[in-house]
């Protein structure tokens, strides 16, 4: 799709020569071949240095677009973001791709799916109504539980355990909202990498992200009924105790614990060996390693401790 | 199933004519073909303008079942009521419906099963192990992931995406509890009815009605693991964050959004526009639109945050 | 696998007669013909009297290993029982294991998988890509609604009503850790035991135990998304709202009621007839029965009004 159908398409008006466009991306991460956006006030920063060909932005934000990149004015950027974005989501699945490769001593049960595209290591057991995407790959030694469902795109590694209904690789929570309250849908045209050594409890769902990938680094541990956003990058290790849930673009250092029933905002980076009690809410950021919260806003677990105290004696 | 049969199999007397008893139904809804029950007081308003043919009652509610209603008397109403429900129940599945009627350039994967009855439109993608049940119906452009699974009697609207491992139309929550300690379940008869251009998150569970349906209005948005009890119905273009859940028969007005791992209690009301940060706890209905709350309780977020300020100064 | 070949496994030296150990087991239920291991201190109180023929133990716990029972000397005894879990674990799948047995009047979906050496009762319905395990048992009159697992080893009663996606039988939520804070599999060896007249809500997961069982007994009530743990012994009729979630080894009483979104710990026991609103955080056992809880930690229902009652006062 070149610049002048994708101006067409959003209605923006540009100046410049138009270029044949292959994807979308970050401001950060686009190349010059490809389209980026300023969505939010909080991207600004990125938008000096982007590579981007081109970048949507409303009126107020154009000057700001650097030279050697194309504005392209829009009302709405993000909405217009969400309309080109399916432009540039691929095929569930797609006929013209290979016959999938598995590896050997592989046992696939006659009753699951394997996508064309898709490449399975050796010694796989892949049982009942298992789906496997499009071009997915999976690793070596890797289980894969009935009615575990991986995406296309996504990648498994190996010597993973994939637990019964577990969904990897669905599309991240992403739309754009117009001044009706309407909402269009931002496809998610990246993956999840899980790398080797990683366990997944039932019923979890890891999403997959908008551009690039979500990360689950290895040897981390999933329980039941977890769920990890879009665009994740969880450190080597980590363990995710049943039923708590991470926001979007959150990235956790190595061997971060999270207890039962506990979350953690959109955008924040925590730092490794941090422990997390059961219901705890984190809110922001953690610089210092190694240290143990709880409560919703999270606070340190000795002041927890000592908030709990003094509320016992409210009641007394 | 005739008053005269009900009436044994339920262990009550009453007098008046029987009839040919259609179905059960609340006080509001059941027409004079149908059965209805008072099993909790706070129900006892709808009797007088109840248009039900019978009423299952205790004896001493007896007296205010209205004229033209015929009163079924028995010592626990609501445990009569479960059993009665098994008998008005539709089979799983019915060998006796039409084959199912599948529109123009719809894909379905040879494991994905298509119950009798059921109608799906035109240009849909049924992916690998969809189960879609007997009668249940998708409009056009619709899109079921894999190992999605849609009960009897539902209704998908047009241009909804259904990500892995959904479930809807599961029975909701509903059983009668004798003095025992015992429960008896209350077959969930309804549906639920899905609009257009809807998305839902990967192992999300929304639950069919008792009576009549549970409704996701049009533009609706559901991230991954979320829960919808029974009978609720939920505004157009309303937002639901991974993981939160919402108690059954409660109505949210347009555009209500809530943030991760929030609930709410069952039989509220919720006005549009109204937000609801992560962990939220919604325990009373809310009149005014466009506020924002937290907490649990919830509290107007200022007001919460305020509370986290007086609370953190407790500790210092 | 002989006590010789174990101790090279580990890496463990002892003084005492070999012999053909046929299993792993906790101090207090192993035999004398299998192993058992002291993981944590608080384990330390049933060493006395176990029956183990051996014990896995670290070099300043080796003394309080009983006459008649071999001390396994190891620098970290819970990673040497990881290890040696793996050669304990049954095969997914054994095609040595006779035809699966099928009962009268059983409706079983062709795209139902039923392994090798499992028995299902009469007349129940097997839904479509349904999966039930190796040996494992399904009473009379059961329904397993679409895309259910059931995991091998496991046993379902009769009358039991499990919805679409649930998961019974995967694995719980076990490893240990070493210096370097990589993680090795504890596998679990054990089963589930579901009573009679018992429903699931969709999306559920109930998690195997790793010696012995995890037990649901008769008439209990789950709602959708709920997750219980292994070991768990879960009492009559007890009731889980949505989202809750109990954490490894708690044992409840009988109607047991847990709220929407509340959790409990692990280990603890809980006394009958209690109930818990939603979103309580349950921190210890609870030894007299009938009262209700709210709040994290929980507390009586009736203080955690009073203290609500507080805290608003603090911010008018």
């Amino acid at each position: 799709m070149d610049l002048v159908a994708i101006a067409k398409l959003i209605g923006a008006e540009y100046e410049g020569e138009s270029f044949e466009v292959t994807g979308m991306n970050t401001l950060k991460d686009a190349s010059n071949s490809e389209i980026s956006f300023v969505s939010s006030s909080k991207y600004l920063k990125d938008i000096e240095n982007s590579q981007a060909g081109a970048v949507i932005v409303d009126a107020k934000t154009k000057e700001l677009v650097p030279k050697g990149s194309i504005a392209l004015v829009v009302e709405n950027p993000y909405w217009e973001v969400a309309r080109l974005s399916k432009e540039f989501a691929p095929l569930i699945e797609d006929k013209n791709l290979p016959e999938p490769l598995l590896g050997k001593e592989t046992q696939i049960s006659d009753k699951a799916e394997i996508a064309r595209g898709a490449v399975i290591g050796n010694n796989c057991i892949i049982m009942a109504n298992v789906y496997v995407g499009a071009n997915a790959v999976i690793g070596n030694n890797t289980i894969l539980y009935p009615n575990v469902v991986i995406y296309r795109d996504c990648v498994i590694g190996s010597d993973c355990i994939i637990h019964a209904n577990v969904t990897i690789g669905s599309d991240g929570f992403g739309f754009a909202t117009n001044k009706m309250g309407e909402h269009k849908k931002i496809y998610q045209n990246g993956n999840v990498v899980v790398e080797d050594d990683v366990e997944i409890g039932s019923g979890t769902t890891i999403d997959r992200a908008v551009f690039g990938s979500t990360y689950i680094k290895k040897g981390c541990r999933f329980d039941n009924l977890t769920h990890i956003g879009h665009n994740c990058e969880i450190g080597e290790y980590s363990v995710f105790a049943a039923q708590c849930g991470i926001a979007g673009s959150t990235k956790l250092g190595r061997n971060v614990v999270m207890g039962g029933q506990s979350g953690m905002a959109g955008h924040l980076e925590i730092a490794p060996f941090s422990t997390f009690g059961a219901k705890t809410g984190v809110t922001n950021s953690i610089k210092e390693s190694g240290k143990t919260y709880s409560g919703f806003p999270h606070k340190e677990h000795r002041m927890w401790l000592k908030l709990q105290a003094k509320l016992a004696r409210l009641i007394k």
